[in-house]
């Protein structure tokens, strides 16, 4: 079979740097789309803008026999759906609310290829569970100063300064990061149908 | 009473970055002794070497009323000790031993500082519970050539390449990099036995 590009459909750079951990050489393109979808329930939500995002770039890229990987992360409060904050104003909200609960962060990724039987696409999603500690004026002033909290859904990043509010987490790590490395490399087998020995990369590919 | 001086007594990137997600300026000043300790539960090990360190830069240093904090992180499997591997091989050993399981990150927080009242000193431990995937030699073998092993408890770090193996954690986050943020801040408001306002750092401080 003709070896696959990986493509990852996403700007973020969080995301890239995840993939990056695994022996996976890829390509990136990202979607510019616009982020909505008339899903309202948090699963349903994401996993509508990981197919947007990923048939977006099905439709555009120029890549020879694409293996494209799209995927959202949103927060979810009791079945309220926090994405990016339009500013600082609205990250400060969003914060407050999940000051001292229990939040979860939810993943989803879609993927889209061609096989000799035909184009196939699959959707999957992981949740972990997040626990914030009580957020004070003392850390949120300087954090929103910060500028961090524009472009992440619930106005934080665990692997930034964000992680000062993190108290606990229960769950995948890298899922709250914004990709799900284990599950994405077990999804990557399952989807293939395979070991991931008889596939071929453009480069060397080891999963 | 005179402003403290915030003395972080660790050679780690990863300590350093995390006490850096706070607004509290700090100097560096690592131990140089030898992590050895005549302990052999983990967290009586992990607090000793957290100690040890400590003291040791509390008696060295020159710095004008500092206070010292340091800490030391473990591994633990089933009561056994996981610090940084010797080599790749021991590296190899210790992931396969912690492969497909839930283990405990220990990290073990010391200060020192002189109060009016005299000399004081603090040590506390945050557990984080962490499961791996099954490593096989597709992900172990790349992981090791990349040598992100050698300067680490169990041998991997969940800020970098060691991610890949990590499929859940329960608990602190930042515990398992190697500092217990939200801990600490908790534990320094104790320590310093009030709300942090009124306490004086070299330079602005809020906690």
């Amino acid at each position: 079979m003709k070896p696959y590009q990986l493509v990852l459909a996403s700007q973020s750079p969080r995301r890239r740097e995840l993939l990056g951990w695994i022996d996976v050489p890829f390509e990136i393109h990202p979607s510019d789309i616009k982020e909505v979808s008339r899903e309202t329930k948090p699963v349903a939500f994401a996993e509508d803008l990981a197919r947007l995002k990923g048939r977006d770039v099905w439709g555009i890229s120029s890549f020879d026999n694409p293996f494209i990987v799209s995927s959202d992360t949103i927060v979810e409060l009791d079945g309220k759906i926090f994405g990016k904050p339009k500013d600082k104003q609205e990250a400060r909200e969003m914060l407050l609310e999940l000051s001292n609960k229990w939040h979860q962060v939810v993943t989803s990724v879609f993927f889209k290829a061609q096989f000799d039987e035909g184009i196939k696409e699959h959707c999957f999603s992981v949740k972990t569970k997040v626990k914030f500690s009580e957020i004070n004026d003392d850390i949120m002033e300087p954090y929103l100063r910060s500028g961090e909290s524009l472009d992440k859904a619930g106005a934080y990043g665990i692997q930034g300064k964000g992680l000062v509010f993190v108290e606990s987490i229960e769950g995948s790590y890298s899922n709250v990061v914004g990709f799900p490395l284990v599950e994405f490399l077990n999804e990557l087998k399952t989807f293939l149908g395979l070991s991931g020995k008889d596939i071929q990369w453009r480069e060397s590919f080891k999963c």
